[in-house]
């Protein structure tokens, strides 16, 4: 076999490892977590279902591949969570390092490509990142919401924590931060599934 | 919240249901069984990255949409494997029933759209079918070759049934099918992994 597709082949054996990186969100109706790749082919589908809402007009081929992709080097650095404080200081490092073995095994070409992606992704900057960003806060939101908020009671997550991870969701799509995330979170509020800290 | 955002919502948490469909075949070094929503999220990726080898040149963002989506009708009809010979002769029925109820959560474009996407995946004519179909065949393929073809030895699957149901991966890559298919079967067979029924 040549050394291009031996090298394609083993960067798409390696990516089943995301199968076995385990979320804190859970299913809907379900007590099982989510997976990573679970969760990235859910935002791929949600973005392109929901493509109408960008802010900008999207590439939505491009969106639905970071989407697919975002989440690829947790299989080296692991999830972590969007309220594990101490996890955010070292998640950049741990994820670079992991981003460089990775995106390697692919021929030069297309690890370039790849990592240019995965890079503008992180970056927010282009309304195909943003629009990632915003299916990556949308889609645990809605699963979350379907369980009475949940995976907040467990781990005693407080309205101004969502509001925080939640505020850069309106620069993909303002309608859906408004129709969606903001009412949901309202709702979540009043029933108490999210704690007030007295500043919210 | 306006209905037709509504039912796209509606949508989007009906397919999280996929993830709890699961496949005969088992994860990379690991021992668990595969879901339909991993499965579809890694043939998408495969897509992307092997691209390359379609025998035709083909619309890899459709392609990608069809792998993402191919699988939904599974949340009712249940995974039908490909050895099954007793499912096999009711799987459209079921599938069509589901393709029905599940796409018609959406707004009348998106299920005419999306319909209109899976059919054209089943019918296996366009280029963009063929190599999404090859995706389908190549992704477990690869997974049963790194568990040292377990799952064949598991369902006591002889060579002429994988041979039957690769028969159709080389419409989309006659080089994948040739340097990836032919030659892992062989391998496998060699290996004793995939019984001889003396016609191969």
């Amino acid at each position: 076999m040549n050394e291009r597709l031996k090298k394609q082949l083993d960067f798409a054996l390696e990516i089943d490892k995301e199968k076995n990186i385990f979320r804190q969100t859970h299913l809907t109706g379900h007590g099982r977590n989510e997976n990573d790749a679970e969760h990235a082919w859910h935002m791929a589908l949600m973005a392109y279902i929901l493509k109408e809402y960008a802010n900008e007009p999207v590439d939505v081929a491009k969106v639905m591949l970071m989407c697919l992709l975002h989440d690829v080097v947790e299989i080296d650095a692991g999830d972590t969570y969007a309220y594990d404080a101490e996890g955010l200081k070292t998640q950049k490092e741990r994820e670079d390092k992991a981003k460089e073995r990775i995106f390697s095994l692919l021929p030069d070409d297309q690890k370039e490509e790849l990592i240019a992606l995965f890079d503008e992704f992180e970056a927010y900057e282009t309304p195909e990142a943003k629009f990632a960003h915003t299916m990556d806060n949308l889609q645990p939101l809605i699963l979350n919401d379907s369980n009475d908020g949940a995976d907040w009671r467990e781990h005693q997550v407080t309205a101004q924590q969502v509001y925080g991870r939640q505020s850069k969701t309106g620069l993909g799509s303002e309608y859906l931060y408004n129709e969606v995330t903001d009412k949901l979170l309202q709702k979540h509020i009043r029933k108490g599934n999210l704690l007030s800290d007295g500043k919210v």
